[in-house]
């Protein structure tokens, strides 16, 4: 099986090493030359066997958006295209009509693994056509873990479906990372906890709370005990929002992973407007005293 | 009527001040001479007719603690105390069974008005014996508003029944000024909002949300229309903390209170634990960028 | 001044009442021909003088959309339409721009105070021109309370900024009422406090978080001081909603109005399936019983 | 080595088997004479060899308290108890000083595995003296798994340290699988994920939320898909209340953990006052209709 990947950064870097470790042909494109195996979208087209399958792994939004409408005048009736990017749900019905304007096929792949992808393999989540899905299988049972097939990969749905999960999972994981974070400012807190990082590493097995995220926590632990070299200070590539915006319209009650995006915004601020009213309402009422931005 | 008062700070010399207004005698007492009316407790209670009553009105836990221990050995049989600080309900207990060993009355009253208190009048909640604050009732009345009785006093139970009424309106109280901000923040976020104090002004009349602690907001944005002098850092004095506490006695769901109450901490870490350790999981996991402390 | 109202359920009947009251002439239209004045919005664009000016208060979405699409085709350039319903602001410049067409004028205005409006006055939050704001003055001023205009209305940017501190204003509402309800569970699960309903009569004057909510909340115990004829079923009509979408698209923390949107959805579940999966998850790691169903 | 287990439920029963598996010897006491391997709490002290060490596995508090209370009389200097219950870090110094005024030893254990630890093995926090730690390392290492020993067991402090541990391990616990079940449920809203299980069982392998809990959820849901055999009614013993009691006494701001326990608590009203309180005011000032208990 030959395929194009489009995309060369962290993740599709590795996920090309993964496919071309397990014995498929990986013809890879980066607007960044030094890292591409082509020079052009063109040649990558015209690089792949028909039908030509080609994997996008760009940033979602915009940059997708546009890789999409490329391959839309690139590719021909037949060919298929993955988006394993990490692009909204709602934007993979858009893309597959487009592409379907010139009979080219779409699947959305979410895909979870992070750096440690190459390695360990990734978890995939997949939306589009049972057959176009039967055709990919080759790619999926490549880049997900070895062993069972149900354990890493699954077929969501429709087109969206995939992403759609992906975002899921991804909302679930800012509540996890908060949930350990929490337990980890507590014990930090309390003078009588001796050993913070030891704690960590000792519910590493045999605890409920065991997990890959729990293994990292300890690997932070032990490089920085303190967390002195790291501030506080959180991005979001905006699956929590989403997943927040889907509960919402759903009438879903997400307290958890909602009160975890809340604690990445928080995190960006460096004074809170609402903190600052709050103590402008305390000076009001009680003559509390106020602290002013300079001290 | 004639009683005491112990603390003459900003509650305690208003409250003097407006019992003085509505025609009682009041002799006050302070740590600090230059604003006593009597060089020591010893000689408060000497000035005072008997049965003796004496209003404490200092900080919560030792400071009361203190005054309490000190007027159990002054006072005699038959006096009464009225703690009307910010006592947690469950010290209320403690107090008048202290008291009781040498006859001496107890009852709790708390008291929400804050500075503006001397000008509109008090609202009172009382925990006692049903004889005791009938006694009592000219000072609650000359405390209160003027008007109906019921709007601006209220007889909640037995001994400590008062603070606990008065905690919950201070949970009550986070929770509609956390709203408030937070409806703020949104607002000054947004650049299509044109007016931001002159919206707060104008939800003064005719709406749902008008209430006094909206007047509040109102006044600090006329003062200053971005909160540019003060500080996002908000003290608390444990009202949103007991009363959280006794939601989880209770097991009394209370998240809006809450979610108030941990605002508050987080105004105060110059760098948040839990955020720290979840940038550094997105590190460990995704090669996600952190930001250094210095940075 | 002579305007045309449509939609004449509890908001618009009201208003144009308290419109007549003050001396303003007003032909209402509404699909119910029981309670119009007309029997068309054919006839009521006859009815009015020109320029004529239309105020719409019907439901927000597939209602408001119709209607505005109604008076687009009915009505001449230089017409001027208000939405004073609970539309979403994003919908505003849409409507605008459908009405531009034609150029007819567009200005939406965000109208709180509910079925007491009528008696109290509404308070008003507009967007749009300040040309067309100007000259709807005379019917803002009868809607609003008497006195100060700048304590009941405010223009508050381009159209679609009044709706959008409505929105803002709803959000708000949300989280006061959930916090006065916390504190009304907390007080009623605590045997110790013998009045709850004489408590929160009490917290009407004088204390810090006295309010109209507060008001209605006494008045909610009057009639019903265990609420034992009330079911805690809570509908949403969107603006909480939308609130907390904004609040994610602008990085704005807001947990206290979002916990009281989401006690919204989990009030209207039969059965919490977020709850089945925690139940489900205890028994299976620690053999804890689970209840049934029908248990 | 022989020592003594105190509580043969679903832990303390599973805990001999697996000591005696790995070449202990153990005597057992229940009040439960079916299960009990000596007739009486003084059977046990007397069939133990000196200095004895017995390991209390009952229910926390009052059991437990009860327990210690009876070794205290039965015990002899030198003698070393271990409580490896879910007891309150705050009770264990109290145990301590208690057995300490017969010069009885003592020692925290949180242990965490629940039903599979049997199997698995168990993880192990410890809180005592260095001395009486390493005198039990035989024990801790027979109950927690095989392998490196810093993965399962940690020695966290002084006296209380290991329950303190146990508590937030416990706290984290209810946040992580607050996440998943958040996850499960908007998954089960959305009608276009067609495959709700096989998305659970596909995170087992590759992803950023792969864990032991996950792999429960993925059993409860072979199980039973849908959950239909199981209520939204979720208990809780404590360590998630008293983790948010330390949250507040330690101003840390845990904003996940303490929605999760919330939760819980929600789960098991049969209606919320405070949703009967925000309904009733819906209808106050909208005139909103409200639902009556039985409809």
């Amino acid at each position: 099986m030959h395929l194009g990947m489009i995309g060369l950064g962290k993740m599709g870097a590795n996920m090309r090493q993964r496919l071309i470790n397990a014995g498929l042909q990986v013809t890879g494109y980066d607007r960044n030359p030094e890292v591409s195996d082509v020079p052009s979208l063109q040649e990558l087209v015209s690089a792949l066997p028909s039908p030509r399958i080609v994997w996008v792994m760009v940033p979602a939004g915009a940059p997708t958006d546009s890789v999409i409408g490329e391959l839309k005048s690139l590719l021909s009736a037949g060919d298929l295209v993955i988006d394993g990017g990490n692009t909204r749900f709602s934007d993979d019905e858009r893309h597959a009509a487009d592409l379907a304007e010139n009979g080219i096929r779409f699947v959305d792949c979410g895909v979870s693994g992070g750096v440690w992808g190459l390695k360990n393999g990734y978890g995939l989540m997949a939306g589009g056509e049972s057959s176009d899905i039967e055709e990919l299988m080759p790619i999926f049972d490549a880049l997900r873990p070895e062993g069972e097939r149900a354990r890493s990969f699954v077929h969501v749905g429709d087109v969206g479906a995939g992403h759609y999960a992906k975002m899921v999972h991804n909302g679930i994981e800012y509540g996890i990372m908060q949930a350990y974070a929490e337990g980890y400012e507590l014990l930090s807190a309390k003078s009588s906890i001796k050993d913070v990082p030891g704690t960590f590493t000792a519910w590493q097995e045999g605890t409920v709370i065991r997990s890959w995220l729990l293994d990292l926590v300890v690997a932070a632990l032990e490089k920085d005990p303190e967390l002195k070299d790291i501030a506080g200070y959180v991005d979001d590539s905006g699956e929590g929002r989403w997943t927040v915006e889907e509960a919402i319209a759903n009438a879903v009650p997400m307290p958890v992973i909602t009160a975890a995006l809340f604690q990445r915004f928080a995190s960006r601020q460096d004074d809170s407007p609402t903190n600052k009213m709050i103590a402008a309402l305390r000076q009001h009422f009680g003559g509390h005293a106020v602290k002013r931005p300079t001290e």
